[in-house]
C-alpha cells in the first residue's frame, strides 16, 4: 500500500505546477512518460456499411469517410502531441481544449461549443498488477456525426463497444454519434461499480477485523480504504456535474431521445456516490468502533493491575511488619501467630474480592 | 446481526456491477434468483363495477378491460423478464424503464413521460425471520387511467388496498388511477414507520443500558442501530425528492386535486426523516456518554490503584528497613521500637487518607 | 429526567405507526386517551359588540354570529372526533386536513387553500408537575372573518388573548381574524422563549459545575439539556417556514398590512432558533472541557502514583538487599552501614524530587 | 472571566421572555435599567449650514430644521420610552419598530418600508473596566432627508461623525441622508475589527501557551476565546444579510452612487467573518494540540513508571528470595553467594534497558 | 515555523484596524512600511510596435501611447499614495477603489463599472528566505484598452509576462487588454499550484513519519501544514468567485472569445481547491492515525507493565510470607522447603503466562 501512496503522490507532485513556466495554450504533453508509438483509429459505420482503419495523417481522413456515416476516430495515446493537434486542428478544435487533452491532470469537466462537445474524464480501473486504483484520462469531442476519443495508453474501455460496432449487436449501429458518447460514458461508470465492489468487499473483510480480531494495522488499512474511496469520490462527483449539464444544456448535437440515455448515466453515478458515501460514513464508524475496543481493552488490563496490586501490596505489607528484626516484638513468640497471620491474609483476599465483586469489576 | 450484516453486503456487493459487461438496454434480470412462478393480476374497476382476472398474455388485456374504468395490472415477480416486457410493451414504456424495473438494485426515483409517469422505490419491511430490515422493490407506471405495478415477491404491500377495492371502502372506488397511485405510496410510507418504531424500541433500550449498565458491546448494539437507520434514510431521502417532483411536476396524469395527498405522503417522509435525524444524533449523544462512562471507570479504578500503591509502597519501605541486618542497628533493641514503628505507619495512614481527601480522590 | 425520557418514547413509539394499517382519510383521533368532555366555545366580537357561547351542534352557528363580525370557535379537546368532524363540515374543511386535526403527531404546518388557511403548530410548556417540556398540538383554520381553533386540553394558551378581548384591550376588536391568528402564534412563540430561558438557567448552571467540581453525572446532564434543546429545535424549525409561508404566500386571508406582524414572529422564531444553536454549541465546548478536566485528573492521579511508585520501589529493593540473609555479607558489619544505607536513601529520593521538578511534574 | 459569563447568562435570561405576558405592540422598555436622564440632539445641516441644538418636545422639530437640509436627530438612551414615542409618531413609524427600537434584545435587521428604511444592529466595544466584550443596540431610520438614531447610552460610535459633520471633514457635509447612515454603519463595522484585532492578540498568546507552556488553564481560555468569537459572530452574520439587503432592495431612499459605500461595508463584514471563521478553526487545531500534548505527556509517565517498576519488581522479588528464613537454604553459606547475587542484578538491569531502548521508550 | 506564526499574526493585528478611526474615502497606504522609491512602467503595443518607458507624472501619459494600442501601465509599489492616486484620477476611478488599492488587506475581489473592472487579489509565493508563504497584493483595473496594475514590491510574477510582450512570443501582441488581464491572474493562479506541488511534499513526508516514525512532534507539524493549507484556501476560494463573477457578468470590456481563457483559469481555481480540500481531509485522517498510534503504544506500555507486576507482586508476597520472623514457623525446617518454593514460584510463572497468552496480551 505504501508504495502505491507514494507513487500516487509523486506523480502528483511533479506535474501539477509542471507547465507553470509556460505560456498558456502551449501544446506540450504533461503527463507520465511513454514510448509506445501512438497509433490512430478510424472507425465509419451506419447500419448497413462498416469501414475499418489505420490513420496516419488528417488529410487522409477525407478519403476514408462517407460523408452521412458516423465517424469515429480512436487516439491511442496523446504522448504525440504534433498528432492530436494535426488530427484537432482538423476538428477545428479551440486550442484551449487541446492543451487540456494534452494534459491528463485534468479535471473531469464537460464543454460545449457551437459545433462540438468536449468532455474529459477519468477511466478508473484496478490494475492487478500493482494492487492499487489506476486513473487514465479520456477525452471526447462530439461533433454534428463524428466523435474523437483520445486516451493515454491503449486501454481497454472501448474494446467492447467496438467490438459491438463490429457484430453489429445492439441499437449502436442504427444510431449517431451521440448515442456512442453515451456508450462510451455508460462504460466508464459500469466501470466505476467494479471498483466500487472490490472496495465493497474490503470494507466487509475489515468490518468483520475490526469487530472480532481488531489489531494495531486495523486503523491503517480503514484509512487506507478511505483513502480509496476519496480517489473514487474525487472523480465521480464532477461527472454527475458533467451528466447534468449535458441534460440541462440543450445542445443541438444530442438529441432529445438520445438525453433519457444520459440521465441514466447520470443516476448511476448518483448512485455510485451515495454508495460511496455510505461506505465512508461506515468506515468512520468502524474507526470509532477500532478505539471503543482499544480503549475497553486498555480498561481490562487496567482493572487486572490493579486486582492484582491492590489485594497483594497491603499483604507484602503485612510480611514486611513480621520480617523485620525488632527485638521485642510481641507476637512473634506466639505458638499460634503464624496461623493468624495467614487468618488475616485470607480475611483481605475476602474482602478485597468482595469489593471488587461489587463494583462489578470481574 | 453480524450475519444479516453480512449478508448485506454480500447481495449487494454481487449485483451492483454484474451488468457492467452487458450492452445497456439489455433487459436482463437483476436480483436475487427466484424459483416462484410470475403471477399478473388485473384488476378493473369504477364506483360500480369490478372485474378480477389472472393475466397470461398481453394480448388479452383488451379483452379483459372496459377502457373508461380504471385498470390495474399488478406483477407478481420480475425473474422473469419476457412477462415483464410482454405488458410493458403493450403500454409502449421506453426500454430504458423496462430495464429500471428488471434491476432491483435501483435508486427510488420518479420520471415523468408525455404519456405515463413511472416510479420506483423500496417496500422496506422487518423480516421476523431473518431479524433483519428487508427490501422489496416496487415499480409502478400510472397512465390516463391505467397503473402498472411490479413487485419482486407476492408481498403483502397491496392487499390492504386490493381488500378496499373488493370491499368498496373508501373513496377509492370514486377516483381514478392516480388516487391508486397515492394509495400505494401511502402504504408503502406507513411502512417506514413500521419500522421507525421498531428502532425507536431499539434506542430507547440503549439509550437505559447505556446510561444505567454499559458493557463491552454496548457500542457495538450503538453502531448497528446507527447502521438500519442509515439504510432506512438511504431510501426515504430520496422518496421525499420524488414526491417533490410530483408536487411541482404538474403532470395532466395527476389531477390538481389529488396533488394535495401526495403532499400528505411528502409531510410523512419529511416526518420520518425527520425522527430518523433525530435518533441519529441522539445515538451519536449515547455514544458519547459511553466513552464517558468507560473513561470515568477507567479513572476510578487508576484512583483505587493510586490510593492503595501510595499507602502502602511507603509503609512497605519502612518493613523493609527495620527488616535488614545490620548489626549495628540503633533502635531495634528499643523495647518501644516495635510500637514507634506503628505509631509511624498510623501517621503516615492519616496523612495520606486526608490528602486524598483533599484532592476529592474518594 | 430518566423517567421522563422513557415517557416520552414510549408516547411517541406507540403513535407514529398507530394508524398505519387504516385507510388514509380515516377520520380517527391519536393522541393520548383522555376522559374531559370536549367543549366548543365561540367568540363573536367587532369593535363594539361582544357575545360568547358555549357550542354544541355546529347547526346552532348561524344562530349565534352576526355574519361581520369576528367568529373565534375554540374547540377545547378534539378526542371527539364527531365533534371536530361537525365543526369542519359546516366550514368545508378537506378531509386530510381534519386528519391531521386530529393526529397530535403532526409536523408544525402551514397550508393555504382558496378559502382558508390551516396551521398546526405545537404549543410547548413546562410542567412543574411532570418536571419536563410538555407539547400540546393546537391546530387553526383561519377564513374570511372567522378562525377556528382546536388544542388538545383547555390549555391556558388562549387565556390572555380571550382576555384581552373580553376587556377590550389593545388594537384586537378593532381587527379582522387575520390579526387574531397573529395572536395566537405569537403566544406561543413567546412561550417557546420561557422555555429557553428555563433551559439557560439551566446551562448557566451546568457550565459552573462543569468548571468548577465536575463530577460523573455531569456529561449526563450536559446531554439531557441538549436533548431539551432538540425537542425545542424540532418545534422552532418547521415554525420558521411556516411563518416565511405566510410573508411570501400572498394569500388575500391576511392582510399586507397583518404581514409586518407575521415578520415579527418569523424575527422571533429565527432569534429562538440561533439562542438554541448559540446554547447547542455552548453545550459542545462543555462536554469538551468536561473530557479535558477528567483526562486531567488522570494524568494528575497517574502522576501522584508514579512519583510515589518511582520513589519508593528502588529504595524498597535497597532495604531488601540488606534485609537478605547471605552468611557472607560484607558491609553489614560495619558499625556506619546502617547510616550509609540513610544516605543512599536520602541521596536517591533528593534525586527523583529534581527529576521530577525538571519534568515539571509538581 | 467567570463573572463575565455569568453576567451575560444573567442579562440575557431575565430579558428574553421578559415581555411574553404582554400584549404585544406594547411600548416598554426592555433592557438594563438606567438612570441617566435621555438626551435628544439635532443636527440639521447641508454643505454651507450647520445647525446644532438639544430637543425636547417633537413639536419643537419644525421649528429648528429647514426642510431641504439633511436632519439628523440622535436620541441618546432609550430606557425614556415616551420620548422614543413622541419622536417617532412624529415621523409616522409603524408600532412595530418602535416595539424593535425600544427592546434591546433585537436582532440586527434591516426592514423596508415605503417611507423610511429602518435597521436596527449591535455596537460592539471592549470595555476596559469589565475587561469584557459589551453590546449596546443602535437603532436608526433613513427617510428622505433625515435620519433617526436610536442608543442606549450616550456612546462614541457617533463622535468621530459628528466631529466631521461640525468642521466638515471630507465629503459628509455635501450629502444626503443615506450617506450619513452609511457613515454609521461603517463605524460600527470598524469596531468589529478592533475586537477581532483585540482577540487575535489573544490567540497569538492562547497559541503560543498551547505550543510550549500548555496547562491546566490552557483548554478552558481556548473556550473563552472561541466563546467571544461566537458572540462577535452571532452579530457580525446578521449585518452581512442586512448589507445585502440594502444592496439588492432597490430603495429609492438610497442613491444608486451610495449603494457602493455600502457595498464596502459589505465587503467589511465578509472579512470580519472569514477572519473568525479563520481564528475559529485555528482553535479547534489547538485544542486537538493541546489534547495531543497532554495525552503525550500522560504517555511520558506511564513510561517511567513501567520502566521503574519493570526493572524493580523483579529485582525486588530476588531480594526477598534472599530474605526467607528457610533453614536449609542452599547457596546462603557460598562466601560468594552476595557477589552472584548482584552479578544477576546488573544482569537483569542491563537487559531490561536493551529491551526498553528496543522498543524506543527513551 | 513558529517565528512565521507570529509574524503573520503580528502583521495582521496592526493592520486589520489601523483605518478604524480615520474616514473613510481617506487615501492612506495600509501595509508594511517601504523604502524602495515607487517606479511607474508604460507599455504601449500591438501586434508590430511596441514602446516602452518609465513614468513619472500621469499629464506625460498622453504623449507617450497611441491611442489604438493596449495601453499597460504598471505601478510597482504603492506605499506612495501620491502616485497612485495621480494615476488614477487620470482614468477617473471611483475613490473606494483607490483606496481598495492602496489597503493591502483586501480581500480578493472583483468589480464592475460601466468603463473599467477592478480586480483585486493576492500573489502567493513561498519564501526561501523567510521559510514561509508570502503574500503580495496585486490589483488590476481593465479599461477599453488599457490596464493598470498594482503591487506591492517590483516582484518577478510580470516578468514572463512582459517578456513575451518584448519577444512578440505568443499571441500575446496580437490581442487586446482582457487577454493582457487573463495571462496576469492565469500567472497568478499558477503560482498556487507551485505552492501547492510545495505543501503535497510535505503532506508525503509527514505521512510516511505519521505511520512509520510517529513522535511527539509529528502533531505539531500536521496542524502546521494545515495552517498554510487554510492560508492558501482562503485566497484560492474568493478568487474562484472573481472568475465566476466575470464568466456570467458580461461586461463588455472582456471579448465574449476571452471568457473561454478565464473559465480555464476559473478551472484551475477549482481544481487548486479541491487539491487543497484533499490534502486537508488526508491531514485530518493522519491526525486521527497518529491519534490511533499513540494510544496503541500507550497500551502497548500499560501491558508490559502488567505483566511485569501482576507476575512479581504475589512471588514477592510469597518471599515476604518467608521472611517472617514467627519462631514457630512450620515448613521452615523441612529440608525440601527451599525447593517446594521454587516449585510454587514456578507454578504461579507458567500460570500467569497461560492467562496473558490466553487474553493474547503478548
Amino acid at each position: 500500500m505504501k508504495s502505491n501512496i507514494k507513487n500516487r503522490l509523486k506523480k502528483k507532485k511533479n506535474k501539477l505546477s509542471s507547465k507553470s513556466g509556460l505560456p498558456s495554450e502551449s501544446m506540450v504533453y504533461v503527463g507520465e512518460e511513454r514510448e509506445e508509438k501512438v497509433s490512430i483509429k478510424l472507425l465509419n459505420y451506419d447500419s448497413s456499411v462498416l469501414e475499418e482503419c489505420e490513420l496516419n495523417k488528417s488529410e487522409t481522413i477525407d478519403s476514408y469517410i462517407q460523408k452521412d456515416n458516423v465517424t469515429w476516430i480512436m487516439v491511442n495515446g496523446i504522448h504525440d502531441s504534433n498528432k492530436v493537434q494535426d488530427i484537432c486542428n482538423y476538428y477545428k478544435i479551440h486550442p484551449l481544449i487541446q492543451e487540456d487533452i494534452l494534459n491528463t491532470h485534468q479535471r473531469t469537466k464537460i464543454e460545449e461549443f457551437d459545433d462540438y462537445i468536449f468532455i474529459t474524464f477519468k477511466h478508473l480501473y484496478f490494475s492487478e498488477q500493482q494492487q492499487s486504483i489506476e486513473t487514465e484520462q479520456i477525452s471526447a469531442i462530439l461533433g454534428q456525426n463524428w466523435l474523437l476519443s483520445f486516451q493515454e495508453t491503449d486501454s481497454s474501455l472501448f474494446d467492447e463497444i467496438i467490438n459491438r460496432i463490429q457484430t453489429s449487436k445492439g441499437t449502436i449501429r442504427h444510431r449517431n454519434a451521440d448515442f456512442l458518447l453515451y456508450k462510451i460514458l455508460d462504460s466508464a461508470v459500469d466501470q466505476y461499480f467494479v471498483l466500487i465492489d472490490k472496495i465493497s468487499d474490503m470494507v466487509e473483510d475489515i468490518e468483520e477485523e475490526t469487530m472480532y480480531y481488531p489489531n494495531n494495522k486495523t486503523s491503517f488499512k480503514i484509512q487506507g480504504i478511505k483513502k480509496e474511496l476519496m480517489v473514487l469520490s474525487k472523480h465521480i462527483l464532477p461527472m454527475r456535474e458533467a451528466m447534468n449539464k449535458i441534460e440541462t444544456g440543450g445542445s443541438d448535437l444530442i438529441d432529445k431521445k438520445i438525453i433519457n440515455y444520459f440521465k441514466d448515466v447520470h443516476d448511476h453515478t448518483l448512485q455510485a456516490y451515495e454508495t460511496i458515501e455510505n461506505h465512508r460514513s461506515l468506515l468512520s464508524d468502524l474507526m470509532n468502533i477500532y478505539f471503543t475496543t482499544t480503549s475497553n481493552k486498555l480498561n481490562q488490563v487496567m482493572k487486572v493491575l490493579t486486582i492484582i496490586s491492590t489485594i497483594f501490596i497491603p499483604l507484602s505489607f503485612l510480611t514486611g511488619v513480621f520480617g523485620m528484626n525488632f527485638t521485642h516484638f510481641p507476637g512473634l513468640d506466639n505458638p499460634y501467630g503464624y496461623y493468624y497471620f495467614w487468618s488475616i491474609v485470607i480475611l483481605i483476599f475476602i474482602g478485597m474480592i468482595v469489593y471488587f465483586r461489587k463494583k462489578q469489576w470481574f
